[in-house]
């Protein structure tokens, strides 16, 4: 046995964290069992608030506490535009940009056939029944710039647009291949101008 | 604001951890609010109880649950033959050579001025009192091969050699399946000396 008992499973924990490995996740907990309690516990608290507190939103399934995220509950932001993101990541990454004041919509994921992910297990159905009763003009697709994402952007284009509205993409600008959590905001932001009918 | 409050507080308390940066903070954060609540807890609860029942050890401050450490409570281990390590995650590194059966002793780190950390900062006077008590014949110096951990081994050699112990360092050299056309010039000379009694 290479660890005592609480260790062994503080670095099992740890190390099934994405990117963590045995030997990052030894290291973290030995950071862990280093750093003043207080610390520890912070984090251990931290995680489980997260957990407790945060729901979804009812109207754009963003991250939320209680019913309505912080967009959606943000009255100067234009209801009449809908940014619709696969990932609730992916709106902290449109928010870093500045460049957009409308609100969001997000779909879960990706239209994914080798994952078993159809149209239907995305907020689609969601987005459209949106699209009849709260008078958006305009949806801008901002889903991840890859096969997944714009089989996905064509499919919603082919819904939305006999709904006599507006439907855009956000322009290439982003490297093909590349991921929104992860593109600088100055690409992102061109992105969003640039953007395209479909 | 980016996040939600909850969200914002747990990738800041990731981000705290070793070499976690704002957006793999941010990634984990995410992946823990995906995961089944199950699974964030339990990580959570694996901190808090790492943190809350993890000791150190008596006699040689390893990571310990009570009063002594599984290796200190063993008593098929050789009591008079003590490995003298910097930190306890570098007993986990010796007891997965296989190669060791003694018993081991934390220092705490490393003399290194420059850091503020002198003799007195370390465990050696335990060490001292350890080897005036227990019987033991010899102490294997396996401080990190650096100039702190180098220093710090000459230390200890002046300081147990007049009682009369053999004290012994880990061998510096090649690591097994590296190339000696990559070798440093120091790591080399050292591999050509092998085992040395300071």
């Amino acid at each position: 046995m290479l660890y005592t008992p609480p260790i062994a499973r503080l670095v099992e924990e740890l190390s099934k964290l994405p990117g963590v490995g045995q030997k990052t996740a030894q290291r973290l907990a030995f950071h862990l069992l280093k750093v003043p309690a207080a610390e520890a516990h912070s984090l251990a608290e931290a995680i489980v608030e997260a957990r407790d507190r945060v729901t979804f939103c009812v109207r754009c399934f963003n991250f939320a506490q209680g019913e309505l995220c912080e967009y959606c509950m943000d009255s100067r932001r234009d209801p009449t535009l809908v940014c619709v993101v696969e990932r609730p990541q992916d709106i902290v990454a449109l928010e870093r940009t500045g460049e957009f004041r409308g609100l969001y919509h997000v779909l879960g994921g990706a239209i994914s056939p080798i994952d078993g992910i159809g149209p239907e297990e995305l907020r689609i159905r969601e987005l459209l029944e949106r699209v009849r009763t709260e008078g958006i003009r305009e949806v801008i697709v901002a889903t991840n710039p890859r096969v997944e994402g714009e089989a996905t952007g064509l499919y919603l284009a082919n819904l939305l647009k006999p709904l006599d509205i507006k439907v855009t993409r956000i322009a290439s600008g982003l490297p093909v291949g590349g991921d929104l959590e992860y593109a600088d905001e100055v690409t992102l932001g061109r992105a969003l101008k640039g953007r395209l009918d479909l």
